[in-house]
Order: structure tokens, then C-alpha cells, then sequence
């Protein structure tokens, strides 16, 4: 069925969100058209958030002030740790885990060279520049283990390295949940690799 | 992990979509961050498709012109039925069965005394005069087999029996796919009270 121009549009660029297909982008066009209040408010939060939210000049993560919060931490630059990520998503897992007290470095992507993505791209002439000033004494690779990741992860420790700084690497191996069979052989070879003595 | 306000009030107001729980409208608001131009262009196809799209002044479809293209279709004139539906969505499903070269109506709801939903609410003295002055031979209702549903059919069946208009209710029973345990006991009560001969 054809739509109007319009609901085309709408329906076009609503594929833009993470996991929304043309079936549930239809869907979303005309639950917005019917709830138009609402619909209003979301358009004007995605541009105030667009216009508003910029990178942290420290850390490159998203925020509304020049330097995030954890960044201006007094207690997180004691910590003394600076955990290199690809994205602010990856900001809010770690820190959700609770398990991590340090600052964060967010690359905004890994190193592809087929993709035009260098150094310059994940801002590591900024990170250089923190590691000589600042106060880490250990960094932590937080990169996904694919092939980018390991790329990435290794020319971060070699700036690291040559700063005489720490690096340690996130574990690999069996994620909690799922079975054995189900999981990729790459994985799996982490686990056996990393495995520990009991 | 609290974020900025921009980002909070963006996270929020993404949960008016349907199927999207705390963690999508996250991870949504992230990916419109990240490519910011898409986003712009969402949020301005939202509010033009609010402002631009209107209802039909006939069946009470979306539409971006005064009277739907169905609405001024000949054929579809000819064809001398008028299909009643809930919602938009309706029609659309409708549509691309193919099965289906008649007019629409939308009630854009359901009879739902509780919900302060009459027959004001439905547009039914719209509906009831197009079933005077039109040309209309079957109505066919097809509304849900909920409550409300069975309700506002038979309301409506009841304004175009006073019309002299023939009515159609669409069949009920066992859908296409899914094993029969897996059925709920009402729709297969109208399977078994809908059987036919072979
Ligand atoms: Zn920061
Ligand atoms: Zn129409």
C-alpha cells in the first residue's frame, strides 16, 4: 500500500533506530500520528538533545557542560584507572555493572582502516595528551574482542606502553548465560586459552 | 547511571513508541546521538507529518488532502461496500491482503463506556450519513472479536440495518498458522459455533 508523501518520509526515516524494520516503522509512523502530542514532544527532544549534547573535551563522551561529570569526579582521577571504550553505550553498560570507579576514554568507533577510521577519527592524539598529564597508572582495554577491537586494542596499549603505563585487557571468555554448543567457536577459544586453575 | 536532563527528557519521551521498554529508548537515544544528522531529519518528518496529515473528511483515514485517495476512487465507489475499522493500522493490513476493493470507514477506537468512548467519539453521525446519502449496499464490520469490538459491531450493524443496508461480520475461527493448544479458548469457541460443512 502507498502512502502519503508525508507518511513515507516519516516512515523512512523512523529506520533509522536501532532494530526497527519497515513493519514496526509503519507501526511507530501511525502510533505517532495518533498520539501527535507526544509525537511533538519527541521530535522536539531529539533536536534540544542534538543541539544540546556534545562531546566531553576530556573523554569524548556525551554530555551537556564542556567536561562530563566523571570527568570533573575528583574521587574517579584518584582512582588513578582510565578505561578505553568504543562507545558512550559502552560507558553506561560498565557503569552499570558498578563494578568500575575510574574515568572512561569513548574512541567513538575502532580502528578500520577500510573504513577511513585512523587514529585521528577515535581522537588519539587527545588521548595521548592525557595519558603524559594526567594521573593513570593503569589503563583498561574495555574493546570488543572482534578484529577491529583487537587492532584497537593493541595500538592503545603501545601509546599506553610507551607513557609507562599499566595496560590490562577485559577478560575473555563464557558470557553467564547460554549454553556451550551455542556459543562461537572464537569465543570459545578465549575461554580455553584464558582458562584458570581451580 | 543518571544521564544529562536533554538526554534523560530524549530517553523518556522515545517510550511512546510502540514496543519500546527503558533499554531500547537507551540505546535509541544513543544511536540518534551518534548520527545526528538522521536524527535531525526524523524529528523534523515527525513534525511535519503531525502538522501535514490529516483525516479523511469521509472514512477518517490518515490522508494529507481534504478527501482520501480511496475515498475519490470510482471504482472503489462502485464497489458498493464500506468496510468499518478500528484504526488506521486496519486498513492498511486490509489493503494488503488484496482481497479488498471496497471503501473504508475508521472509527479510530471502540465503543468503551468506561473510557468515556461513545458513539460521538467514533465519528458515528459521520458514518450515518454517508450510509444515507451514499451508495452503499454491504457493510462489513471488522472489528476485533474483543468486548468492545463485538460491541461497536453490533451498534453499527444496528445504525445500518435502520439504513437498510445489508451486513457482514468477518469470520472468526482459527488463524493460519500456530498449533490448536496454542489457540485461547474464545477463539476456539468460535471455531467450533463457525464450522462448516465439507
Ligand atoms: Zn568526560
Ligand atoms: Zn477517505
Amino acid at each position: 500500500m502507498k502512502f502519503s508523501p508525508l507518511l513515507d518520509a516519516l516512515i523512512e526515516s523512523l529506520r533509522i533506530l536501532p532494530g526497527v524494520g519497515p513493519k514496526s516503522a509503519q507501526r511507530m509512523a501511525f502510533m505517532l500520528l495518533e498520539h501527535s502530542n507526544g509525537a511533538k514532544k519527541l521530535a522536539k527532544n531529539i533536536l534540544a538533545a542534538v543541539d544540546g549534547i556534545q562531546s566531553c573535551s576530556q573523554c569524548r563522551n556525551y554530555t551537556q557542560q564542556p567536561v562530563c561529570d566523571i570527568c570533573q569526579s575528583e574521587i574517579r582521577k584518584y582512582a588513578g584507572q582510565l578505561c578505553v571504550v568504543a562507545s558512550p553505550l559502552d560507558v553506561l553498560s560498565i557503569e552499570q555493572t558498578g563494578h568500575y570507579q575510574g574515568r572512561y576514554f569513548v574512541l567513538k568507533g575502532l580502528l578500520s582502516p577500510i573504513d577511513g577510521i585512523g587514529p585521528d577519527e577515535l581522537g588519539l592524539d587527545l588521548l595521548a595528551k592525557q595519558l603524559q598529564q594526567s594521573s593513570v597508572r593503569e589503563l583498561i582495554l574495555a574493546t570488543s574482542p572482534s578484529v577491529e577491537g583487537e587492532a584497537t586494542a593493541y595500538y592503545v596499549s603501545e601509546m599506553a606502553k610507551a607513557a609507562s603505563i599499566e595496560v590490562t585487557r577485559l577478560a575473555q571468555g563464557l558470557p553467564s548465560s547460554g549454553e556451550l554448543s551455542a556459543i562461537d567457536s572464537r569465543t570459545l577459544g578465549h575461554a580455553f586459552s584464558g582458562r584458570k586453575q581451580l
